[in-house]
Parts: structure tokens; sequence; C-alpha cells
């Protein structure tokens, strides 16, 4: 088995366990429910994200002896319970680059209380941190209209938050990643520049920088269509040191500083007097989806974007909740003052015009007939993905869902891929729920 | 070998690496710098964390035979220097726990250009994602005030990062946690109540709620000490049920939904009523430092918070970057239009009074005599961590970490605990370098 996903757990998980196996209640039938009450930042739209990576956890959902020994404050018969756990249950939901609305019912895991209870945090803290990622991820693809994004903010994050990020940015859209074991681990592609910390490493004993000596060394290691760093010192003199070097083949410089539209100008206007028609400019340094936006104009033909992605943009986590909607078929919701819930499990379709434009999200008794939509039509948004504890058969792998993704964006109305806080640009109803 | 670290890596640095082999600058004498421009947020102080961290990712950094069949953009040369890579140089810097500022130099890493040059994300990830926690978490105790402060933020964050995160937050002065991974892996105090969903559990065939068995069974499985969530339905409710399920000996209620200082005040005049003097009260609902600061003349004993410490409370990275300041004992530093450096390998003291406040921070050349301060009593700061490749004896642990910060906070001018956004309390000023 590959590695344990058991302890990713919140400790009140397992003391719930023990006293539903108590009083009887852990063998109850339950659903719980993944929804997001809220978009973070006023955003338009939500894109779930990481569905594919918690049927993979579940299925390493496994006490070990070693951390059933680390558990002493449980009973015997509750170790004895996990020592045999195996989710049995059934798993349906939106599917990976679906796009999500306060409401929507992201996913729907059904089972005993007690085999359900214990996948909460495991559950959530994937689809939170995913989904964050790909929700900011996806507008800054927007805002980059067709030109490639880098994703390179893995020293921004945790050293394993960093490689899931990558898949989720890549979901979302992003062309690349700087991060080699997210490329290894999901197949994305790799991508990379040079830091300036290997120009600065061309200097001489006195002290004198040597730039053409970086630039040369990097050209004769990874040939003329490398991407060349030119901002260590004076960028217009890196531009001309550049094309000196390598030849107006030049593949590319980055720019990682300053003012980014007036220096791709004038870089570009540099490059072009000196033949170099065909270098392009990537551009970094602290973008986000409104600075990507704002250099549409200019002559840009990458971007790499670090910190912002990894951290969302402002909303590091998408703030997913995991409810207990349904016990032995009764709908349950609690009361507190601020913070209501739909009871019952439920499914989705979302109702789109003829002209494919989506108009709402329609929430419905999860195995109950859709519902009527009038003129519309109902795009299903819940699919099944585990059965009694096993994935379903062609669930869709990273390159579907980033195309569904892809697809699903232009089904919004326009406002809905504005950058400005407003409300979010579908509504989901409730029909016998 | 525990598992490899290697490949949480940017491309970038393995094909600077492939460059720097070829042209022979690979075995330049380097020095790298771990080091912040500004604090996030405009905060006073940062808290270096992660540190122990790093010195254990460093001993993993080995490239398996599988690891190196991925890396097909590389020569030859490059992969076999990788096969054979061992980390064998210096590391010396802030020891864990320590307060930072914007330029102290955190750590610095020696050794020649090829091996310092490829650790750059891994040792950035590490101390951005911890930094972030830890200097966010910190604030929340001092607004705490001596009341405990449970970290149960795990499923608003990527799994492993929940991990780490606990541990960071328990660096900073929390007191516990939720994550049972972090309980095992760094032998942090484990905490938990009970969710929502427990209460829905118990709810009658015909939809009524039942409160009063899901708090017995409750106080049957877990004991009288435990915390009962009162706020599901009713919270006046809640808690007479509570105490009557329980009695007066109840350890704690926890709400976690509506004004919480109200709700305090409210529930603590009840549980008074009801002679249950000694049941505490926690509470949890989005609390940051402050709104924890908000409920101090508050009846609160005790605080769960979630979101904002695992995501760094509005800072989600300490934005450390990893410069190279030095080759071949020559300083170097880059001159981009916003983006300066100071050259060459340095340590840092921090003056204080002989009252004990902290003046400023002064950084020197590494290796050289600390500077003069005076009539201030100089305190090291820059401590030698990893010596040609091997961690040095007696490297503090994470208790004894925790208790440097608590001991280090207290150095602070008084506004130095300010929460406001202002300058940073202290400055560091360059001598020699």
């Amino acid at each position: 088995m590959r590695e344990s996903t058991a302890l990713l757990t919140d400790k009140y998980e397992l003391t719930m366990l023990q006293a539903s196996l108590r009083d009887g209640t852990a063998h109850r039938r339950c659903a719980f429910e993944v929804f997001g009450r809220r978009l973070p930042n006023e955003r338009r739209y939500g894109v779930v994200a990481g569905t594919a990576r918690v049927i993979d956890a579940l299925a390493r959902f496994r006490f070990t002896e070693e951390q059933l020994s680390t558990l002493d404050f449980l009973d015997g018969a509750t170790l004895d319970y996990l020592r045999d756990y195996r989710f049995g249950g059934d798993v349906d939901g939106y599917r990976e680059g679906e796009l999500y609305f306060p409401a929507s019912p992201i996913l729907t895991v059904r089972g005993t209380f007690a085999e359900c209870v214990i996948l909460e945090t495991l559950i959530l803290s994937i689809l939170n941190a995913d989904s964050a990622v790909a929700s900011a991820a996806a507008r800054m693809v927007t805002a980059a209209d067709g030109r490639p994004i880098i994703e390179m903010g893995s020293r921004r994050t945790q050293e394993q938050a960093a490689v899931t990020a990558a898949r989720a940015a890549y979901l979302a859209g992003f062309d690349a990643t700087s991060n080699l074991e997210a490329a290894k681990a999901y197949g994305i592609p790799a991508s990379g520049t040079a830091a300036h910390s290997w120009t600065l490493l061309h200097t001489g004993a006195d002290g004198t920088p040597d730039e053409a000596a970086a630039f040369r060394a990097q050209v004769e290691a990874l040939g003329v269509d490398t991407t060349l760093l030119v901002d260590t010192y004076d960028i217009t003199a890196g531009v001309a040191t550049a094309i000196e070097v390598a030849g107006p083949e030049l593949g590319a410089v980055r720019i990682d500083s300053g003012d980014l539209g007036v220096l791709a100008r004038q870089v570009r206007r540099q490059l072009d007097g000196l033949g170099a028609h065909n270098t392009r400019i990537v551009v970094s340094s602290d973008l986000d989806e409104f600075a990507i936006a704002a250099l549409r104009a200019e002559p840009v033909d990458a971007y790499g974007v670090g910190t912002t992605v990894v951290t969302g943009s402002g909303a590091p986590t998408a703030g997913l909740v995991y409810k207990l909607v349904e016990v032995d078929g009764v709908p349950v919701a609690k009361r507190s003052r601020d913070k209501r819930s739909h009871g019952g499990a439920k499914a989705a379709v979302r109702a789109c015009r003829r002209s494919g434009t989506a108009v709402e999200e329609v929430a419905y008794p999860l195995g109950a007939e859709p519902p009527e939509v009038g003129t519309l039509e109902a795009t299903p948004l819940t699919v099944p993905m585990i059965r009694g504890g096993e994935p379903v058969a062609g669930l869709p792998d990273l390159e579907a869902s980033r195309e569904h993704l892809a697809a699903a964006l232009v089904t919004l109305p326009w406002e809905g891929l504005a950058l400005s806080r407003d409300e979010p640009v579908l509504s989901v109803r409730f029909d016998r729920v």
C-alpha cells in the first residue's frame, strides 16, 4: 500500500466514532455533503478541484498498527473498528473541473455514520486547497487571454502543497509548472528559465559582473531556444548582451522586476531593432489576475506566476464545509444563528439556454427525477464516483478535467468572467429539498 | 532512507546546474542567504519557523534512480552529479523560534554553487510556509493573553500542509492541535470536541432532534470532562441540556457561531446559575488575532482557531527569498530596479538594553568579529546548524524552540506586540557589509 492517509484527520472524528460505536448510532445510514456557503472575495464562480485526489486518498485511508498504537485515547472496540476500516460507501458529486456556486452540492458521501464521519478532514483539506488554487488560476487564465502562463510558486507554499498546487493550476489552464515532483506525479509539462544567482555566479575575482559569460554558458548548455533573464543589472544592456551572445534566434528573455508594461514595450522595440523578431518576452514578478489583465495590450508573450496562484490570490482556502445532511433517509440541518444549511442528499443540474449560456443551478433530491427547467436544457452536474467503496470505471483524468473546465467557462454569462467583485454569476435553486 | 525530497525542486535549478557543470562554475564556493525584504501586512515582527524541518529535509535530498529517469532534459554528466549528490556544505542561521525583521540574514547556506543552488525551492517552501503560520500564530497567542488556543484548521489547508501548520502554530505558543498526524509526528498534544454532525446524527425517524441523546452518548464515551457543542439548535436550550445530562462538573461547552462575546457572557451566566462554575467556555468560528483580542474581556476560557492560523491570517506566505550573496569570497548583489540586496555572507546580533529590551539588529560579515554596540548587550542570533553536510550536535527541539520564542517576544519594545499595522519594531543595520 502507498502511504496511509488515515491520520490526516482531526481527533474529534475518532472520538465521535467511539461515542457512536458505544451508543449504536455508528451504523446509521448517513449522507454528508461538501459545499461552500459563499465564494471568497466576492468572486463570480468557483472551480471544483481535487476530486481525483480525494478518490485516491480514500483508497489509502487505512490504519496501520503503528498509527493505531498512537491513538491511546480510544477504547479497544474503536481501535478494532479502525483496524478493519475500509470505506464501503458511495460518493457522488461534481466532476473535477466543474464550476460551482454557493450551496452547490459539490460532493455527497453516503455510508454509515462511522465510515463517513472520519473522512471529513481529509476530504475537505484536499478540496479546499485544490479548489482555492484552481479558482484563482482560472481567473488568471482568463486574464491572460490565450497567452501561456507558467506556474512557478513552489517556493511560496509548503513543499507538498506546492506539488498539488501545480496540479490545480494546470487543471485551471496553466500551461506548465516549475515543480519537478508535479511533473513526475501528474505528467504536467515542466518549465523554467534561470535565476539571478546564475548571472551573479559569473562575477570576476575583482567583483566585475560578466553577464555575457552567464548567457553564453546557458545557451551552450540549453540551446538557443532558452530564456535568458535580462534584469540582473541593466535591462537594456542585458537585452543587448543576450542577443549578442545568442543571436536573433534566442528563444526568449525574461523580465522579473520593474514596470513590466513599460519594460516589455521597451524590450520589444529593442529586440525588433536587433532583428530578434521571434524572441519572446516572458514577464514575472508578483503577477496576479489583475496585473496580468493590465498587461493585455503589452507585447508580452508569456507570464510566470508564483506566489499569487499557489496562495489562491487572496483566498488561500475555498472555505468548503462537510455537513451531515441526512440520517436514515431523514433530512437534517443545523439551526445555529448564522450558519444554516439545507438538509437531504442532493444532486444538481445546470439549466442552460439553447445557446449554451448557463442560467442557474437546480439542486434536487439525489436519486429523484431531475427537475423541470421549462424551455431550458438541464445539464447533469452530479455523477457517481465511488460505489461500494470502489471508484467507478471511466473517471476523467487530469487532461479531461482541464478540458471540461475550459468548456464550462464558455457557458458562463459574460459578466461571470469579469475580475471585479460582485455576486456569484449563477445561483442555486432548491427543488424538493 | 525515508522519502526523498529531491524533486521538490524547480526545473531551472537543475538546468542551471547543468550549465554550471559545463562551464566549470559549478564548483565555485558560494553563499546563499534566506531573508525577507519586508514583513507581510505591515506586521511588527516575523517568527522564523521550519528550520528543523529544513535540516531534516536536506538529509533526505537524494535522487533515486526512478526520479533520475524522469529528468530527461538533463545530460549524462548532470545526472551523474545528481546520482551522487549529498549536501556537503555549511548552514548557519537564526534558530527556530527566533524573531526576524526585514533583511535579517535568517539562513546562510555555503558550499559549491552546484550543491547550494538546487536547494532553493525546498528550503524556501519550508521556511515560507512555516514562518507564515508561526508569525500569524504568535500574534494570536499574544492576543489570547494566556488563555489556551487550539489549532483546528487542518480542513482549510492542503492535507500535508495541515500537519506542518499544526507544528508551526504549536511552536508559536498554541496549546494543542486537532491534527492526529501532527500529534504523532511532532509530539504535539491533540485535542478536540465534537462536530454538529454528532448532534444531528441523533435525530429521530420523524425528524425530531435529540440533543440530549447526543450529549449523553458523548459523556458516556468520553467522560464528564468532555466539551459539548451547544449551538446546533438553540444555545440556551443546548446549555441547559448539557448540564442536565452531564451535571455541573461538565468540562466545557463550545460555541461555534453567532456573536461570541454576547453569547459567552450569556452562557457564563447560565452555567453559573446552574451551578456549573467550573465548566469552561470554548469559542470558535472564524477567529483571528483581532477577534481573539476583542474577546479579551469576555468570559472565554479557550479559543479554537482554524482557517486564519493555517492560512497565515492574510499572509499565507512569509515571502522569504534565497539569494546568492557571495562567490569565491566576493560579495555579489543584483541591481534590478526594485529589488536590491546586500552582498556577502552575514551573521547578526541583536543589541539589547541591560533591561533586556531589544533595540536593533546588526548584520556583519559571517566569521568576522561581532560589531561594537556601545553600552548595549549583543545577543548572537546566528548559530551553526550544519557543518560539512552533517547537522551539528545539540540543535534545539520543538519544545526548546517554543520556549525560545516565548522568551524572545518578551524582549520586544511594547509596540512590537501591538496588532495594528506599522513599521517593523526593529531594523537591521549593516556593519562592514
